[in-house]
């Protein structure tokens, strides 16, 4: 049934709070959020919203995704006094979308759900292709990365990250750098739940899916090149489990890049 | 074992014809023919080919494919006298062009080798979305059409296009308006052979695989629009017999959207 909109004692409309499931191609966009002159999806949605309400809302994303990086389904929310009925969104603000953006499924929400603190884990995968040329269909969501990697060794070391671990070695150098160390311990915890990692091999395709109840910022590109340097024998046995037990991001691999990342669902 | 290149009695060096296979994603292009101005996919290929051999080649490809049309594996060659060794194009093209067009392989070919007149046959496939909200993942490759359909007769309908027929329905219109009908029955014949029509259903998607000695311009792209209006009602069976016996543009169903339509392979 559909909900009326509430009016309080002044004859306001009471806030509704709209969820947002939806899916992009980030390719062309710097993110997810909000950045001045530059295209990025949380403003692409907001001016949507924009045009189809008349309110400027504060639209709250379940996560920030980095330039680049992809997402199949990625929750969204924000309160709204219009009288759009919710499900009219999905169709509403895809008229009005870019074909990279879509919005898959529109519903009222609780009124205290919020996409990044009600969500309880998120799945990425990262695609890679082996093969010796990166056919363009492929270009952009897949990282090409044509070398022979010890696959069996890669999960082993998977099993070793799942589980509760202190993954400071995974987060972006530039995150441990603002925060000292001390106060990165007590404000901001580099403590993490893998709660499964799983890597398939389809010909030339290695595809890794990893679902966590929250990551660091890059902490899942970081494992990937991680993984690929052990895979390929540029880092040793040791140094990785070294890696799990001392947080030392200089320890761990590259940075796998953005292309080959996608968010591929937010549980809540 | 590496050819020499043989020189003429004047001390020239004959030219060798290069085979190249090609692979593109044809959405940011105006197609594969060289156009003053615009991107093109022949444009791209011919200045890489210059910034390695010094040379402005012609560069002939199996077929000219349409704006946004896409190739996972298309033939061209070019006759040279540089002493590049035939397989090192692959790499030292694939360094200068962009990502969305990928030199698969490059060979000799005999001298008389054609890219087009060689083709024996060509296969298309065209992939389509039925689901109400095409996810962005998809949107460079697949043709939105959230209607249902009646693929049984749908797939009747595929053979009765199997074999060799007049296609002058199909054909594009402006062709078709260019020459007259006595001038086209002369000179440019409308008759081709279909070797197959495959239709497959896998959930939301539709992807038809089309194999043909040789398609009239836009043919595929009227054959699937044709068969999608049959499919949903709009086309009744009776009309769409007349359409293979009568040649009339007029009679068939809309022109589906490039974006749909890939080259899988041309066998030579």
């Amino acid at each position: 049934m559909q909900r009326r909109i509430q009016t309080g004692e002044a004859g306001q409309p009471l806030s509704r709070n709209i969820r947002l499931d939806i899916a992009f191609d980030g390719t062309p966009y710097d993110g997810w959020q909000v950045q001045k002159n530059k295209p990025t999806v949380q403003g692409a949605l907001r001016d949507a919203i924009f045009e189809v309400t008349g309110e400027r809302v504060k639209l709250h994303g379940s996560g920030r995704t980095d330039a680049g990086v992809h997402a199949r389904r990625m929750v969204a929310n924000f309160h709204t006094g219009s009288r759009v009925p919710a499900p009219a969104f999905v169709r509403a603000l895809n008229r009005l979308l870019p074909p990279d953006i879509r919005v898959l499924a529109s519903r009222e929400a609780g009124e205290d759900f919020h996409a990044r603190l009600s969500a309880r884990s998120k799945t990425y995968c990262y695609r890679i292709y082996r093969g010796p040329i990166l056919p363009p269909h492929m270009a952009r969501e897949y990282f090409h990365y044509p070398y022979r990697v010890d696959v069996p060794l890669m999960r082993q070391a998977c099993l070793m990250l799942t589980g509760e671990h202190d993954f400071g070695s995974f987060a972006k150098n530039s995150g441990l750098a603002r925060h000292g160390p001390t106060h990165q311990a007590v404000d901001r915890s580099t403590i993490r739940r893998i709660l499964r990692i799983d890597l398939r091999q389809k010909g030339h395709e290695l595809i890794f899916t990893v679902e966590g109840t929250g990551f660091l910022h890059h902490m899942v590109r970081n494992i990937v090149g991680t993984l690929l340097e052990l895979g390929r024998g540029q880092m040793t046995p040791e140094r990785f489990e070294r890696l799990i037990q001392v947080r030392d991001r200089t320890l761990a691999g590259f940075t796998a890049p953005a292309r080959g990342l996608t968010l591929l669902r937010v549980s809540s």
